[in-house]
């Protein structure tokens, strides 16, 4: 936090209320042993069961601190974002503030492919309901690209153009970019660039 | 098709089987029937008990003929897509051929929007299945946008650009930018051409 976020007043998610002892070692141990299959393993196949055992925990303790499976892959998704959201909020340039407000929103946009990217399967679970799409935590980089658009220079419609944008990152649309088009994420990464710099007059 | 199509040319998706006879007169009397109690009551208020009385048959005829409410609401929907299509293909300048790409993009924008307000409670159960978002009969709205969009010799990546224009059209994006954000279908308009004018130069 220490360079001036001044034109980017982003608030910081709520973190959840600070666990101490047992409990939150629990929480951390649970988290860290269902990342590590994710990553060996992809999210599509990791089950509560593949989770428990690998936490040595047995699965009624897995189900009591995150209600589903669902709930669990929401908050790992939402621990990420909130990874990100620091570093395009209060991170090193390109990402954060410093850089210029066209360098720091391509520099945003390649960046948030990948993180599409790697969580797509939740990201289009959460895109299924036209809530999740508009509202947060959606709302925190609509209004980060708005304020890059904006301070940038751009000109027409402001809402417009960031809907526009936006719908460059979109996990459906991100997935089918690669899977039916074959454009990997440098592409779709030129792409978003090449919008940008047309949106901001260079 | 008396105007030469011959930048746009998309083909026109095939109409079902012919059907004569009672049958085909049946069907007509009854998306008739629906039509009207849509028109005025809204089609989320509309039950097929309704369209049943209000046509004069049995429920029984109205399910065998369209096997659900779904499945009418699909036919009602398909039909006036159609003619939306035939106008943006063949109709008279500036929606059809004879203007400007430039033009007819802005013209199929404003009546787009227009289109997808009118239908968009069952736009919106499309979207939620990402195969519809980026398949037939959307696929018709990207290829035309995309050739227009290229025949108004904009520079930078086409499928990107087109993407991000058609966001502006999504079902459930209307519906926020009406009744959250309080910008109405004139004001979407206008948000349209901008970025229309803007990925093309002008």
């Amino acid at each position: 936090m220490s360079e001036a976020g001044g034109l980017v007043g982003l608030p910081v998610t709520e973190s959840a209320p600070v666990e101490r002892g047992d409990a939150a070692r629990n929480r951390a141990l649970l988290l860290a042993a269902a990342r590590r299959l994710i990553d060996e393993h992809g999210a599509d196949t990791v089950t509560m069961d593949d989770v428990a055992a690998a936490a040595g925990v047995g699965k009624g303790t897995l189900f009591r601190r995150f209600g589903s499976r669902a709930g669990l892959m929401i908050v790992l998704l939402d621990e990420d974002e909130k990874v990100e959201q620091r570093a395009f909020m209060f991170g090193p340039p390109p990402l954060g503030p410093g850089a210029p407000p066209l360098t720091r929103l391509i520099a945003y946009g390649r960046e948030r492919l990948q993180f599409v990217w790697d969580h797509r399967a939740l990201l289009a679970d959460a895109n299924t309901d036209p809530h999740m799409r508009f509202n947060a935590p959606a709302s925190l980089h609509r209004t980060h690209v708005r304020m890059l658009l904006e301070s940038a220079g751009t000109s027409g419609d402001l809402e417009a153009q960031t809907q526009a944008l936006l719908s460059l990152l979109d996990a459906d649309y991100v997935t089918h970019s690669v899977e039916d088009l074959g454009h990997d994420l440098d592409r779709q990464g030129d792409g978003w660039e090449s919008l940008a710099r047309k949106l901001c007059g260079n």
